[in-house]
């Protein structure tokens, strides 16, 4: 089995760690530990018995409910397969420009995206190891573009891996510079509304801005694939004509619209995260050779001064523990490492993992 | 409410009736009634547990079933978010091409995949009013293509909206003569195995063919999305770096391997179809001003000598029935309509219905 290049590949764990998938304690993919809630599974249930027709093509209930939720005209609004069906459509208009600036290290399906229609990708590199060296989750948005007239900006907020949060102000100046920018706002949702750097509210004012949104991620829902875009209604029009009329399946479409409405998992979610984020970080910063960086998202990048994928191995080997390696962003390699916050007692279970593992207490008995 | 291009949707025809949706009788989507299968409801509810994971990007267990299914190599195997996602990109391969041969009338979404890369397009009209003089089922497809070097081929078999099923052997030599064959199978399993003039099998012989099928019509879960297309592994590895990794969502995987299993749903589907087909072109074809063309599928095409709009806005406003107009198929026009096959007594329900129509009682009262 190849090692897999995204989060959340239990059966390439499982064969490693020689035991049923389901065994696995996940920390590579950052999903909501508290869901799917039950108004989700509830919506499912009861969209069941219209599975045997066709979802609405033009999603014009869910559309409005997204609409809703953003104090929006659902025009600016269209559902995709999860948010990553809709960065290929993103790929493709981005692809058509002179060239795409793309923060690295990133979200390796930005690069299939943009690979898929020929997009020429400039690389704006993070400085990582900085970002290792601060406290603050929240930063102004830097980027060194010597030119960028007719070309396309793509980046993410709060940015994965790093898990740091951009603010508003600092991106507004490249929705005048680039001629589109598209913002994966895929984990944005995990802080509270007072807490947020979305960008949503000026698709109203550029046509040339795309939000991405992900309803999988908070909601715990990645298996039935649910995210949407916001954008200029021209452009969505376009998109609707590139792909296929029935993209979202029916039992996502309901699901999305009850969980928009569930406030309690919503506030339950934005509290956990806030106790869990800030005591995980600690005891991950206390154990020797780990250096976290502070994140606003629910996962943490963690530099080590060791194999991280040596340390991925003795988890899964010896506790059943999936950790996400950073091979798959080449800029980071093989010292550092991502885990998804995950609730209290899963938490300590890692960090004790951790320093149970040989390549730790050889580190510590030297 | 703009007129839909596809049939099943429910909102625009319970606009038009002044009901629910729920209460429209539906001939336009040509879906099994008998479905969806326990089989299918009992896997989605099992599969609930795992929305909180990601789907499995290979789809492995899904392929190696659908390879057993066909006794093929699952690397020849793709699955898709109904087989309209795989239809995006076999169009644009096609697009590539100097010219795609696309059989008229022909389902929408087939110049949509097309056009959304620009593919140049050239029809290739069935003598549709010579076929509803005839009564076989079964025709050899022969194509006036005048060159073909470099050129592709999009059909389906047997024919959406006609129900005509073209010989095997009548295809294999197009298989030779045009540099990409894409023959979509969406109805094909609605005939049983010994009657089916599938093409899959030579996709082992022909890298420059691509087959696709649908599982939502025969199982009766278009809201779920599932569809796979089978051809050369080279080519299905470029549609993967193409679209996203998790195009299929987990429970629709799930419900596709379990009905795959499913022998018993499979005969009933045959026993009723084969009965309820022949039953209904009798019942269609004893009214006055109807001549339903012989078909292979579960459904029919009619040619009317009047109006088949009038007819279906009356169907909808007195009967609350829907049935599917033709003026998406431009070739077509107003002189036609679709009926999907459904159970004995719904049937029935139409024909009567047909006949108690203002635009029937008056054309017999002449």
């Amino acid at each position: 089995m190849t090692r897999p290049i995204h989060g959340g590949n239990l059966n390439w764990a499982a064969q490693l760690a020689g035991c049923s998938p389901s065994v696995i304690l996940d920390f590579s993919a950052s999903i909501n530990p508290l869901g799917p809630p039950e108004s989700a599974l509830k919506a499912i249930q009861g969209g069941l018995s219209s599975l045997k027709h066709y979802p609405d093509p033009n999603y014009s209930q869910l559309r409005e409910a997204l609409g809703k939720w953003h104090n929006l005209d659902s025009n600016l609004i269209i559902p995709g397969n999860g948010a990553a069906e809709l960065l290929t459509w993103a790929g493709r208009e981005l692809a058509t420009l002179d060239a795409v600036y793309l923060l690295t290290p990133g979200f390796r399906d930005y690069t299939r995206a943009l690979e898929a229609f020929g997009a020429k990708i400039t690389p704006c590199p993070l400085n990582v190891a900085r970002m290792a060296q601060k406290t603050a989750e929240r930063e102004d948005l830097i980027l060194d573009v010597p030119s960028s007239e007719n070309c396309g900006l793509l980046l993410n907020n709060p940015h994965n891996p790093t898990g740091q949060l951009f603010s508003r102000r600092s991106i507004l100046p490249y929705l005048e510079q680039f001629a589109l920018v598209v913002i994966d706002e895929a984990f944005m949702d995990f802080l509270p509304p007072e807490e947020q750097e979305s960008l949503i509210r000026e698709v109203e004012n550029y046509p040339n801005l795309v939000v991405l949104r992900s309803l999988t991620k908070f909601y715990s829902l990645p298996g039935l694939r649910i995210g949407y875009a916001v954008a200029h209604p021209d452009r969505l029009k376009q998109w609707q004509k590139w792909r296929d009329p029935w993209a979202v399946n029916s039992l996502a479409s309901e699901a999305a619209m009850a969980v928009l409405e569930d406030t309690t998992f919503q506030k339950q979610t934005w509290g956990w995260l806030k106790r869990a984020r800030s005591r995980f970080y600690h005891d991950l910063a206390s154990i020797s050779g780990l250096s976290p960086l502070p994140g606003a998202a629910n996962f943490f990048l963690i530099a080590t001064d060791f194999s991280a994928t040596e340390l991925q191995a003795q988890l899964l080997q010896e506790f059943q523990i999936l950790i996400r390696d950073c091979l798959s962003f080449p800029e980071l390699g093989d010292h550092y490492f991502r885990v998804a916050i995950r609730q209290q007692e899963d938490n300590q279970k890692l960090t004790q993992a951790i320093k149970n593992t040989p390549i730790l207490k050889e580190k510590n008995s030297n």
